[in-house]
């Protein structure tokens, strides 16, 4: 990973002893991963590490010491920590902040776990047009790339994932967001779907990729168009090896054809891969993207957190 | 089950004591169950019984035994069989006819087992439009409506099970069919999704189906509506009690909107449970439905290849 903040090998730790001392640790606690940023009172990156301790492999009662694993691999510091850590399966079930949410609204409700040195940040609900949504975590990436200059104030940002986060700033807040589980949905029709056997190669930016994205972009419906992947392998008319591209580039091209006017541009935050599978989607059917460093966007975000809330 | 062609109890059966006698079997054998008939030789059924031996809890090699335990209960008669027994993981791998098909091209295509007493149906095909679709199964209930009188020659058919056939019958033949996964996407969020807390009640015809059918009427995309199932329960706007017969409603409402246009009528073939959401979600689209005898069609569509590839 890189972060503008963060060390590379080589760098003059000598030079800056003070500044570069980590004072608190900023980690990004999940479902199935948790990554944690050792950081300076300024907001650089000293140190950081991922591990699969997410809210789901820790037991009952277990999060104290979830925690202090962590803190005797960085430091015994204070720690902030956003996403599912904060609902009801996660550490302390914290309340959503509604939209329109700044990292103002989320660092004034931000939630102190009784006799632990951490306190939780917020998710955010959105309940408008007639449909409720929420999210945990992907609030602090999406203002966090604002307040690191990463974005502008108003603008249309994609957080694929499990659940991918398309959400609307603007003036700096968070003020719509639509969910799609099209990386869940994808994950499930490999594992459990009778398409598994046409869906266990890896999804690429191929041809059969763009083919699926053209055919969501087109209009074709997700229900017949995703078992039209096992009839065309049955006929003959694609190799099996080719159908976890085609339906990656369906489900990712439904998302995108559902979401957004081609006129927007839209910032993308996700690893690399999944980021070149949507920029390349989005180019396809006709619209502009930026990809966006969400480890940036994430550690910025919480450095302004703690800075509004002390 | 109800069949036209079935003695109901207290029927006499003495008073054709030749035209009431088994001549032969018909059984729909699919994936998981299989439903066997034991026909007169004017195509009446004499007794009927189903079982859980569909084609995944068949032993290779052990097709010919599967059979047999049929006829010890239905008698030592020839058997004609249609569904995936004719499908690569079923008994023999029969090759598909390609639509437009009628009752005749499927009797001439039927595929003798050798060495045992029965023979399989073939599947149909359908390439078009830039797509590909199969069925094994359903061609026989959607020809045998036609040959029964329950259907028109030509007419809209819905078949709507773990994957839903809509199929275009033109002159009593199809001419077209689209396959929507629609019941196996509604089991897969059930068992294996993050959804699954909010799915655990049965879908049934009631306030929150039809919202569900009506807010997929109103265009909004599955991959986001979806996960709305989770956000509103979260955020206490819906009973997770609900949670199962609005997401079903999402499902089918989505496969209905698009699949037709309400100026046609469709003719129903499903269970009792299906059939009813299905004509409430049309009837709540604008469209009108018909809810037709599956069982009477499949066994009129067995008689009626039997007879023609005699």
């Amino acid at each position: 990973m890189t972060n503008p903040g963060q060390p590379a090998y080589g760098d003059s730790m000598e030079t800056e002893p003070e500044t570069m001392t980590a004072k608190w640790i900023a980690i990004d606690w999940g479902t199935t991963n948790r990554r944690a940023y050792a950081m300076t009172a300024d907001g650089r990156v000293v140190d950081t590490f991922r591990d699969d301790r997410g809210i789901l492999s820790v037991p009952p009662g277990g999060f104290p010491a979830a925690l202090a694993t962590l803190r005797e691999r960085l430091g015994a510091l204070p720690a902030l920590a956003a996403g599912t850590v904060g609902a009801a399966q996660g550490w302390q079930n914290i309340p959503y902040v509604a939209a329109p949410a700044s990292l103002a609204d989320l660092a004034a409700a931000l939630v102190p776990i009784e006799g632990e040195p951490i306190a939780i940040v917020p998710g955010v609900s959105f309940m408008a047009d007639g449909r409720c949504d929420v999210m945990r975590g992907e609030e602090v990436q999406a203002l966090g790339a604002v307040a690191a200059g990463l974005v502008p104030g108003d603008a249309v940002l994609c957080q694929p994932g499990t659940h991918n986060k398309w959400v609307e700033l603007e003036q700096g807040r968070i003020a719509r967001f639509t969910t799609a589980m099209t990386g869940e949905m994808f994950a499930l029709l490999k594992s459990h779907s009778l398409l598994r056997d046409m869906l266990k190669g890896e999804a690429a930016d191929d041809a059969a990729f763009r083919e699926g994205v053209a055919d969501a972009g087109d209009g074709r419906d997700l229900l017949s168009a995703l078992f039209g992947v096992r009839a065309s392998v049955l006929l003959g008319k694609r190799a099996a090896a080719d159908g976890a591209s085609y339906a990656s580039g369906l489900l990712i091209g439904a998302d995108i054809a559902a979401r957004r006017a081609p006129s927007q541009p839209v910032h993308i935050l996700a690893d690399a891969r999944l980021t070149a599978l949507y920029q390349s989607a989005i180019a396809l059917l006709g619209g502009q993207s930026h990809a966006i460093d969400s480890h940036a966007a994430f550690t910025a975000g919480m450095a302004q957190i703690r800075e509004l809330a002390r």
